[in-house]
């Protein structure tokens, strides 16, 4: 049988990091690669007890098929959250998604129709690159500097490209670690509603934030429905749960819904009850506050580390949250060579190549600092810098 | 702002099912129409037992991140439960979708471009036109009778309209309860493999045979790859899991893998894991047994209402097991109008035409008999009869 495939999944690119995540569990690899939370702070005494809880109050509907949108309760309880954050929110205007994953998929499948274009930033979230991907997105990056993006090159290129809209991780970004300012984002906004430009705001990290102080939400100054507002449980209960939501004017959420049926009926009961009795029964605020406590403390390790090895080979930035840092090598340098000689040594990190739509960054790589326990964050760094000096010094040159 | 949505929106229809459902929870209604299990016989206690073993020996990695292609302990076990169905299978043939619905929604995005043809029985499983509907496809019906598809017809129509795949649900079909004899199987897998046409085999219902005698499925017949065997833990565990999976040619599963990764990164690992746990450690054949029974009943139990009040009006199909039979109006009916009419009676079943990819079928219904208790089905029925009365015989005509 000769098996003809769809045009569309030629644009795919697979992702390096889900084939890296592979070979994570494998003894001894120290990985900074994945974007994992530290599994040691799961709460897993919590989400039992949510459970027992769930199957023996309303077991019949956590186990039964539901209804596309999400369950009411957790909807509500998702739009309190909103409202917490800021952002004008009932439980109508909530769309819960199988993790923030889905609804990157579903925003393009709703928007995007071929060639149509997408602003990002540069560089983006790989796997929204690749959910854009799907639909035949052309690309078109917005420039940035140590801020996020710059504001005054947008109306140009909306004259000039008629993007369907402009995809953004305000918080901690993926894969920089880069906050965008508030004048920024006030900025962007104002552009994004005088031309009518869809925002979509990805949000998982903005409650990991260690230090500094929290900026307000781009959607939080959203009065004309222009900005779809994306987050998740993952980093703050569990990933395994793929929970997550969309914020958005009641129009595009009705698309959404349509588009969600298709792609799964709807997201687990089972998890959305126990997501929604977590956050409502037990202290999910004190947890967070674990977590944002143990990843500042890892930064600063793993930031103390790259000063003490690779200090004056390499530039990195230093956020003020979420789970990764970018590190900028010199120009002669490939991160995949890098990579590849890395893996020898047990010890991996993801190339900036996976990050930007037009896979340049060849001297860029994203270290994760969420998942490895602070000695490894020492050994791990220790261990890349001699990788790095067997690359930048090669013996016989 | 003007909202611009993508062009393959526009084809797809909003279910009626899925907004009947919303409806159902109401009290006093009797429902018929969507396709739920019986939520008095869900396993609560030992989903609950499994998820206890799983959080406490191996909370981590059920809260994790996990592979896009499923759990490998899932994927074993679902590839012992394929061999006990007589397919060929290693756990790398399996690929664990969120829900069956996934399955669909990933085929059509690694197979279908627009305009390509996709051949259905007529009448289909409505959510699975939807699901290809947002490619774009072109659906061409196959004729069928009360055996299924006819064979016979299809290399003329595979001549004609080189359709890229074959939709078929073999055993108690949804919507009309029609299983596909073995004969016919045999007949339809040879064409297909003379052909090179993929076949996509649904099997949701496969083990809630309740009469007569299993037939093997078409996969077990596939020695040259050309066929994708769908199956999901909806009806014999719980449908609030999102649990399914696909059994499929390694390339091709490559595609619908590097195709998930951008739907939904992975599904759920705490689902899978506590699917795993039940299905090894618990007795899930002894929970199917009494589930099949128990359908036998009321699928009794509503043939007999049928053939008490609507007999001499009606014709209906007799399966052998699955959830659901369908209904043949006298020509004059539009089961449109009738539903309007039942909602009132608090009384609820699918119209024809969402099964049938051109919106034709107005003179069916689908009647669900595995969601109702006993007395409801004889009490719905009788409402269904009343409201079939007014209709068929309007006051003052």
């Amino acid at each position: 049988m000769t098996i003809d495939f769809a045009r569309r999944m030629a644009n795919v690119r697979p992702s390096t990091i889900r084939e890296i995540l592979k070979v994570t569990e494998q003894l001894h690899v120290i990985s900074f690669a994945g974007g994992l939370p530290a599994p040691e702070l799961f709460p897993v005494e919590d989400v039992l007890a949510a459970t027992e809880r769930v199957l023996r109050g309303k077991g019949a509907s956590a186990l039964q098929y539901g209804a596309t949108e999400g369950a009411a309760s957790l909807r509500d309880t998702l739009a309190a959250e909103m409202r917490l954050r800021g952002i004008r929110c009932a439980a109508d205007d909530v769309l819960v998604t199988t993790g923030s994953q889905q609804a990157l998929d579903l925003i393009g499948r709703v928007f995007i129709d071929p060639g149509d274009c997408v602003l990002t930033e540069s560089p983006t979230y790989l796997a929204a690159i690749q959910a854009f991907q799907v639909y035949e997105a052309r690309f078109v990056t917005l420039p940035t500097d140590e801020q996020g993006l710059i504001p005054d090159a947008l109306p140009a290129i909306i004259a000039r490209e008629r993007p369907k809209f402009l995809y953004t991780i305000p918080n901690f970004q993926n894969p920089t670690g880069i906050t965008l300012s508030a004048e920024r984002r006030q900025r962007l906004y104002a552009i994004a509603a005088e031309h009518g430009l869809l925002m979509v705001e990805d949000d998982p990290y903005g409650k990991l934030r260690y230090s500094g102080q929290e900026i307000p939400s781009i959607k939080s100054l959203d009065d004309r429905g222009q900005v779809l507002y994306l987050s998740t449980v993952s980093k703050t209960i569990a990933p395994g749960l793929r929970v997550g939501w969309v914020v958005g004017q009641k129009d595009i959420l009705r698309k959404l819904t349509l588009a969600k049926q298709g792609a799964d009926l709807h997201t687990s009961s089972f998890a959305q009850l126990i997501v929604d009795t977590y956050l409502t029964e037990f202290d999910s605020p004190a947890h967070v506050e674990k977590i944002r406590h143990a990843y500042g403390e890892r930064f600063a390790r793993m930031n103390a580390a790259l000063g003490r090895h690779l200090g004056d080979r390499v530039r990195w930035t230093h956020p003020e949250g979420g789970m990764f840092l970018w590190v900028t090598c010199p120009e002669s340098v490939d991160t995949n060579d890098l990579m590849l000689k890395a893996v020898d040594q047990h010890v991996l990190f993801v190339p900036g190549r996976d990050f930007f739509p037009d896979a340049s960054g060849h001297r860029f790589m994203r270290l994760n600092f969420s998942n490895s326990k602070p000695d490894q964050i020492d050994e791990g760094i220790s261990r890349l810098a001699h990788v790095f000096e067997a690359v930048a010094n090669p013996v016989g040159q």
